[in-house]
């Protein structure tokens, strides 16, 4: 009745819900990853859009008190076309994400994500909004979210190598901060700061969406009290499809091997 | 009213409607690409089964007089719980696949396809049923389609290193036979022959279920007569999804860069 509502298209969104629970322990969590759909990173935005509106109904129609959209697609595609009923908290990653590059910037901002995220242009709107002086450059890295899935995250020579081409025009414009514009890149942070070098600070939107939520919510009066009791938050997780990997990435992400899932249809 | 339906969870599909083209000329095709809840091939049997059910709904609905379920993931999953009404013949990629790696091995085959179909066990069985004696490797390449997505499929360093290491236990296996178990596959053939090797005859599906749809056309008493007047055939191409980079690579798959795509909704 009064979790936080989350969703993403697969897998990736849990980096926010760790985050979620680092930030606000008392706060129960609804997850939704629609894994019968995914990847939304390289469709249309009229079918994102669509598939937003219905996870969205979804949490909703489950009680939530407030929703988060956890995949960076979805927050730059679909976001501007959604309101909820009642004026219930919505946020996306994208706004969180770019107001911490913006703070830490000293100038040249990269912003990597999924083809749909750069093609809208959601990140470099955000960030010259809040700092007109910003240059900014995008590049879509398609391969980084089945790299992901295959498990070839850490320490990886091929990984490596990828995210050594995907990354070559943007060291090559000597960006000083990189955005992971996509919820799955958190899990390459190792091989993309070693590519990147020392040079270069890496913006999670995932802890940056976290500080927006905890502000929201006590702004918004739902916040749930954090007194110094024993706390009672659960995290219930559905999926659209039920695939073994999600649970293995999720245990990963989590730091649960006996997640429990639900099954659930949102067409 | 009178075409073939063909269809795929994307664009991979169409490397089988270019082989009927060539080996069935007089007749039309409609194409259905399901883009907008691509991969199947990371999805769990009940969903494939639920999206191939509904595709082939709409091609019947459109009035085709026979179906290709072109999409291996989709063969291997659903077609044993499918039948057409009116006993419209119905074949999918699996079988002639195996057939033709049935008549050329010398003993050892390796497969490669999506992680569902090698889940699946379809080709193994299919295999052993034709010839007992064979030996069967799989492996599942997840990377493989969104490499030829990402358009990193010619003579490509990172394509051939990911090659290499999937074909990797193939190869120690000192496979005679390689087949490709995916649509998308054959795009990749010049990379996956080099990494083979020449002691390894390469299996494309689509070349097997054209001859396949030839013989049962005709069996079946359907098949257009090809006079020595003008060919009328038509293709028609619908997709669930109308992205940018299923029209680039659609074209250069059928030789025509000006493809016109219809949007069709299919849930």
């Amino acid at each position: 009745m009064d979790s936080i509502g989350v969703f993403d298209s697969g897998v990736g969104g849990l980096t926010v819900v760790a985050a979620l629970r680092r930030r606000l322990p008392a706060e129960s969590i609804l997850y939704l990853g629609d894994t019968a759909r995914l990847p939304y990173g390289s469709k249309s935005p009229e079918t994102v859009t669509r598939y937003t509106r219905r996870n969205i109904e979804f949490l909703v129609e489950r009680g939530v008190k407030a929703v988060v959209v956890a995949c960076n697609t979805a927050s730059a595609l679909a976001l501007d076309n959604l309101q909820l009923a009642g004026g219930m908290p919505l946020w996306g990653v994208i706004e969180p994400g770019a107001r911490r590059a913006a703070e830490v910037s000293r100038g040249r901002v990269g912003v990597i994500a999924t083809e749909a995220t750069v093609r809208s242009d959601a990140y470099p709107r955000a960030l010259r909004r809040l700092r007109p002086d910003l240059s900014v450059v995008s590049r879509a890295c398609p391969l980084f979210v089945p790299l992901v899935e295959e498990g070839w995250h850490e320490d990886d020579e091929v990984t490596t190598r990828i995210a050594e081409r995907y990354l070559a025009p943007l060291l090559a414009a000597e960006i000083d901060t990189l955005v992971l514009g996509c919820t799955h890149y958190p899990l390459l942070k190792a091989v993309l700061a070693r590519v990147a070098g020392p040079a270069v600070t890496l913006v999670d939107s995932a802890e940056a969406v976290a500080e927006v939520v905890a502000e929201g919510l006590a702004a918004a009066g739902l916040a749930k009290p954090e007194g110094p009791g024993p706390v009672h938050a659960t995290q219930h997780l559905c999926v659209t499809d039920g695939g073994e990997s999600f649970k293995l990435v999720a245990g990963r992400i989590l730091g649960d091997p006996d997640l429990p899932l639900e099954w659930v249809e949102v067409v």
